[in-house]
This record gives structure tokens, C-alpha cells and sequence, in this order.
């Protein structure tokens, strides 16, 4: 296409991670990005607004929801060189989180003309998988 | 069963949110709890950490995602006395989010001895229908 | 649009459905086709291949995600003029089905630019919710 | 538990397959099963029935949503002995699909004490990914 754009390099992923409030409040940080893998790694620290009671170190499921959806976005956005619209996406949880960190793989597993599907895995810090996401993405220029 | 739990009122359930820091950063209000009706109305206010990006008044669909899975949740504890755990939801979005205020009402379809099945459709103040979620939670005592 | 096609009557929908092998096969009968309401009604009955266990009298889930699936792409379909692609679609299963004839009534809740999302409600004859569906289809001409 | 099941070997799923008039019509054919690897495989071919127009040589989406599903399910089943209840599934459709023959691989994500979560990758016979699915399903005894 004539609006064709370069990829996106995991620092300028970051900047546009960190020009948005909701993302930049929870903290997620790009741990790599490999576009001929179209895989991209997000990692993310407990602060306390993210606890499901207050004191337990648990997090809240929703917290693990804006991670996957956030992480599938970008793996799809690093090839089209610009953020896309989430048209739907699921969230499996398969076990509580108890660590301080979390990290979600997110891997495109088809990009077509009108929409990319992404599978996202979220493990805690001991290596264990405690969610899964899916999400279906929009690919056509706005 | 013998461990059944009195149903929880729109005052208890308030007193549940506002226990979880994640859900209180959020902001969620009980507008209604009703329990013939399996039907529970939570509302949510926009403040800054919840923008796509600073000053435009679009929200976050990170936001939108925690909203759905709470309603989803609690109206499913609403009858069962205890919150629950979700399994998993999906949220599909049909519109950009730009009103300061959303309202998510979650209906329960069916709930069985080991899982209910909850839609959520949220609204913006101008009532526009601008996302639905469809859940599935634990209803078996932990 | 300049490509935009009249809408499909409830006559046009069964003559397409009649002339996939893949839904003939299953049966599916138009019940109704409401286009202002956005709302198709599709029927099916049990046949000996479409049980669980011989002699049963159950179907098999198969059957009824075949029939929601169906049920959500001629309700877009409708609208559109041409059946459109299922870009992907989720089912509940809610009760096990013992009756002879099923409905399936599919109601568009969002048909945008690149995509349409549509809602499947499954009943049995005696009219208990068996099966919820929830589907994404292309709605851009081929 | 004291009604744990011995797990399922390939030609006891087989048997179970060939039971249900469902999957037999479809002609579902068990592949490999891998009990350690909580990893099922199945093959199905094309026949007239199952195609989405008639002499096209293309699938409808139907069928592999059935093949999908079940996939889910015997991989599940492989490990606790019996099959289980589907509680829901999605599926996502990539490319259409043209070949004479299709493989479901089913892998085990995370089998616990009330569901367990499975995806479903099938590809043609050129070893194209087509379709992904991902499952919920019951874990306890009847």
C-alpha cells in the first residue's frame, strides 16, 4: 500500500506506551520486540492499585485483561508501524497471581487485509502460565 | 447446600468494590442490584489515568474490560452471596468511548452448579451501546 | 456505497442456505427475517447424524454451533445483500438439548464499516435457553 | 479421587469417536495422543456434505468448528478417562480452506479441579495454519 509504514522498534512502542495515561498508570514496559517473529514481550510491576484486596499481593484480574490486550495490540501495531483498533478479545485466567511482576508474550498468529488475531501469555515471575488472551485487531488504516 | 449465602444487597455489594483497590481506583457505583432479575447496573465515572491519550476524552478500553468483568462478576454474586471467580470474558467494541460517564448492565443467562454464563452491555450517557461482554464464572464454593 | 446490494428476503436467505451442502444437510428452515429489527429466526430438527449417542435424542453441540454460526451470518447477510465471511464467533452451551427442533435467533447489535457483531440466543421446543452465541463477521465486499 | 479414570489410548478415543453418530459422520480419525504432552491430533477429509458450495472443494466453517471442538474435548478426556462437557469455545477463522484433508492439534493449556482451558490449531494439508480454537470444558464427574 502507498500509506505503507515502517515497523515499529521497541522504543518507539514505549514512547507511544508511555504517551497514554491508562497504560503509563499501569506501568507496562516493552521487553522485546521481534518483528520477523511478530512477538512482542510487555512486563509489568504490582502497585498497589492493582491489588484484588488490599495487602495481599494478589493481583486483580483486570489488571492481567489491560496487559493482554495491550501486549496483542502492539504485536500487531509493531508491523504496521501504528497502534490499531481492538475489535474484540477474550481472557482465560488460569490461576491467582501472586507474583510482583508479570510478563505477556504476545505472538501475531495471522494478519490479513481487514484484521490480525494474537495470541497473548501472561506468566508470573516464577515462570508459571496464569492467563491466556486472544484478541482480534483491526489492520486497516483509520 | 448448607454453605448458601444470604444474596447480597447493592449496599453490600458497594462495600465488596469499594474493598478492592483495582475496582476503587475505577470508581464503580451500585446504580441497581436486581436480584429477581439477575440484573445488576454498575456506572463509572472517566478521570485522567483512564484516557487513550491525555485530554481527549476517549476512554481506555482497558477500562471498559474491568468494568465488564466486574458487573459480569458481582451480578452473578449478587445471588450466591460471594464474590466469584472469573474463568473467562470476552469484550467486543462496537464504538469509540468519549462521555465522561458509562453505565454496564450485566444480565446472568444461566447460572449451574459449577458455572454461570453473564452479558454485559455497556451504554455511554447519550445511551449509545458501546461495547458487550459475555463471561463465564466459578459458582462453586472455593 | 456504490457496490451496495438490496437487502435478502426471508425466500432469498432459504434459497442460499438451500444450496450450501454443508446447511442443507443440517436443515435449516427461515422462520422469520425482521431486517428493520435486525433479527433472523432459523429452525432446525434432529436427524439420526446430528445426535451425541445413538437412540439418544441429544444433539450433538456441533449442531447447534453450526446453527448459530449460520444464524449470525445471514442476519448480517440480510442487511448487506451477500453472506458475508465469519471472522470468528464464541458458544455457550448452557443445558443439554433433548428436544426434537431447536430456533436460533440471531439480532445484530453493531454492523460497522470492516466488521458486524451479532448475538445467537438458542432455544429448545419447550423454550429454555439452550445455547448463547456470539459472533464477528466481515461486512466489506470481497 | 476415588473415581479417577485410567487415561484414554488413542484407539479407546477412536471407539468413543466412532459411538457418536455426529463425529462419525463427520469421519474424525485420532491422529496421535499424546498423554504427557496433554497433546491430541485429529484428521478429518473432505466429503460432499461438508463443503460450503457445492463441487468448490472448500470447507464450510462449520465443519471445522466441529472438528475444533471435539479436538478440545477428546484432549481433555485423554487425561481423566471420559469425555467432558463442553462449557464454551471460540473460534477464530484465518483462511479459507481448500484442501481434501485438515489436522487438529489440541494442546492442554491448564487442566484444574472445575475446567480446563485448551487451544485447538488446525491446518491443511500443506501445513497452513486455517483456524485456532480455544476451549472451555468441565472437569468433574457427573
Amino acid at each position: 500500500m502507498s500509506d505503507a509504514k515502517p515497523p515499529l522498534t521497541a522504543a518507539a512502542i514505549q514512547a507511544v506506551l508511555d504517551g497514554s495515561p491508562f497504560i503509563r498508570f499501569f506501568g507496562m514496559k516493552v521487553l522485546s520486540a521481534d518483528l520477523a517473529g511478530a512477538t512482542l514481550v510487555l512486563a509489568m510491576e504490582l502497585r498497589p492499585e492493582l491489588e484484588r484486596r488490599a495487602g495481599t499481593g494478589q493481583w486483580h484480574g483486570g489488571a492481567l485483561a489491560g496487559l493482554i490486550d495491550t501486549a496483542g495490540d502492539f504485536a500487531v501495531a509493531m508491523g504496521l508501524g501504528a497502534p490499531v483498533p481492538t475489535i474484540n478479545f477474550r481472557v482465560d485466567y488460569l490461576r491467582p497471581v501472586m507474583t510482583a511482576r508479570l510478563e505477556a508474550t504476545a505472538r501475531v498468529r495471522r494478519s490479513g487485509r481487514t484484521v490480525a488475531v494474537v495470541d497473548i501469555d501472561v506468566h508470573d515471575a516464577e515462570g508459571r502460565l496464569v492467563a491466556i488472551g486472544r484478541g482480534t485487531y483491526g489492520t486497516q488504516p483509520g
